[in-house]
């Protein structure tokens, strides 16, 4: 068959994988953007890859089925679909989609490559459409920019207690860079501020809970991280209707960039809350975000442990192991951590203290604390800030 | 072929429609619910039929457009679409749909008793599967219960510059008496109030502006009732993203009602306001909503006269018309109509005055005010609480 591109060969965990050769797409000025060859494949998106699949290993484990099955609908070069076949003990079918056919006819002969042909199926069509009329356990949506559109039909076609796994690259929007952008596609006002990549998770969540809720579902978060300009979110999706589902779950954040003070707030308290601390004092709001945990505890811990087990055998990426342990101490932790920077910069400190010294310092005073995968230098604590400045005072 | 139930046979305007008898599904205390026969035909529902004939006919006028298609995704016999290949100069093509083949069936016996069979095809999949792979430039949604879970593939499915119309019966949420239901499926606060009608219109057109802000599109609301326990909105989708469209259409209910005082307020001042004038006094809050109109004047003027000229000819319904004509007066009047009723109690009026009335005598005055379609005992006008106590003491 004719080549939609100049083709090279990629080693990843257990799957080798044909792609176009970015070199023959490099600029006069000797930068590539993996969006300019024909077919799609972003080699610094392996590490997010490494940490999906031992997401999903962990999945099956803990949702103790015996076969489940995928589905991947902006699948480009296939490898995300092939790893989880390849590695990902109990995955029994995965269904690959991907809109242009050159893309397809490619991940076919990767397929073939890799000897899945009976456990991997590829299509061609558009992703709305294969949604709608497919369902499986496992849905997983890569695209380039926002997930937002994708949402409802995927949470359509995930089955009863199954997991459905979102990536989101349009930063600028959710960090709180354009917030009229954040509006328009999951309609919360993202706040510019220190924590503001897991306010980037919180507001997916937000969004996934609400397509949810209008669909008679509800989500229950299963892992969640930030990672090289991405966030990325796996969710249980359970066909129910729960009275109250998002009234708990859902809520705005109040913030303080003066005194750096900040906190979550159920909606229901949102307006009361509205007319009393708010009125002066330089409190700014943001949201509706999910107030809710980001990560199932167990999920949390099989992650770290798994990954831990397989890294070397499969060549993982380092940054990934550091995120999932990171995230095992994290996950009890309050919402919305700071930063040593912030800090620093707000009450003009004259010297920074690293997150590690300040969280031992905080811990050494009896208040929980741990480092966050978010920011280097982000911690998160259950002192107030006061207590904080304390501590980074004390040796 | 073997039918569905015993059949007998109903003309509403230039169709006749055989459908299940309603007479054999009557229980044991004489009542009998359409939802109760095999395939879904209500005939309290005719008169909102007409209605829609003559909204799409003002459509197909005012786009200018020589060819017209419609899809209708829960057909049931098929009498809407019909009525639409019969009745609407320009539809040159209309897509029945339900998901049960019994249905799909009668509605094929029905699109050959019209002689339509060559404009009016008829399918049995999934609604979210048929709007997934077909495009029209108008979708119509007449669902049992909520369209909320059906507007995201719906918009899809319209051509830039399409029509989708939508109905809900869904009225206990939408009019807040449900509240956290109205929350769940529509993630807007409804509040009881008198004017909680015209709120569920707005809640309704709020969700559909988010829903398309989310999919890169537009609305623009075409036309909106109240009729015989259900709403219907009709809005213009456009595939573009225009930034501020959200903010300047999307706003919340600040409402009193201890004094009956009420306003609109656009979202970006819903938080300064909130620390303001909310603090004390009884104020709730209600929303989001659409703050926007709630019909297009040259459709709003179409319709009213074009339903006048069909009238008698087609044997459309009374009310009908009386919706039309009371639109076109109240169109361009504020939002969130007062009633008579609420006035009375909540100022311990004695005797209570005609809506009609008091219209009269706020004209008098030099505020514009009209009667509501939406309630027989509501009335909008520019003249604030006072004025209109005011009014009603005049004689």
């Amino acid at each position: 068959m004719s080549e939609p591109c100049p083709l090279t060969e990629s080693r990843e965990g257990k799957a080798v994988i044909r792609h176009c050769d970015l070199k023959s797409y490099t600029n006069s000025r000797g930068f590539v953007d993996p969006a300019w060859a024909p077919v799609f494949y972003n080699p610094r998106m392996k590490c997010s890859r490494d940490l999906s699949t031992v997401i999903l290993s962990a999945y099956v484990k803990l949702s103790a089925r015996k076969e489940v099955s995928v589905i991947d609908v902006m699948s480009g070069t296939g490898v995300r679909g092939i790893r989880y076949a390849l590695e990902v003990p109990g995955v029994s079918q995965v269904i690959l989609n991907d809109v242009d056919p050159k893309a397809a006819l490619l991940a076919r002969e990767n397929v073939a490559l890799n000897g899945v042909t009976d456990v991997v199926k590829v299509f061609s069509k558009e992703a709305h459409e294969i949604l709608a009329s497919t369902k499986a356990e496992v849905v997983d949506l890569d695209p380039f920019g926002t997930p937002a559109p994708f949402i409802h039909p995927a949470l359509r076609a995930v089955r009863h207690g199954g997991l459905l796994c979102a990536t989101a690259t349009d930063l600028p929007p959710l960090l709180g860079i354009y917030p009229s952008a954040c509006i328009r596609k999951y309609f919360s006002k993202a706040l510019e501020a220190e924590f503001s990549r897991e306010q980037a998770v919180r507001v997916l969540l937000y969004f996934i809970a609400r397509e949810a809720a209008k669909l008679g579902r509800v989500i229950r978060p299963f892992y969640s991280y930030y990672l090289d300009h991405h966030i990325r979110v796996c969710v249980i999706v359970e066909k129910k209707e729960r009275s109250g589902f998002l009234e708990e779950n859902l809520g705005i954040i109040l913030y303080n960039p003066k005194t750096l003070e900040r906190q979550l707030v159920v909606l229901s308290q949102a307006s009361e809350i509205c007319g009393g601390r708010l009125a002066g004092g330089g409190w700014v709001v943001g949201g509706p975000v999910w107030i809710g945990e980001l990560w199932a505890s167990e999920a949390s811990q099989e992650i770290s442990r798994e990954y831990m087990a397989r890294q070397a055998e499969l060549n993982l990426c380092r940054k990934g192991l550091s995120v999932a342990t990171k995230i095992d101490q994290e996950r009890d932790k309050p919402p919305l951590y700071y930063t040593t920077e912030k800090v620093a910069s707000t009450y003009k400190l004259a010297e920074e203290r690293s997150a590690r010294q300040l969280v031992d310092q905080l811990a050494l005073k009896g208040y929980p604390s741990s480092l966050t995968h978010f920011d280097e230098k982000g911690f998160r604590t259950t002192a107030n800030v006061a207590d904080i400045l304390e501590a980074w005072q004390a040796r």
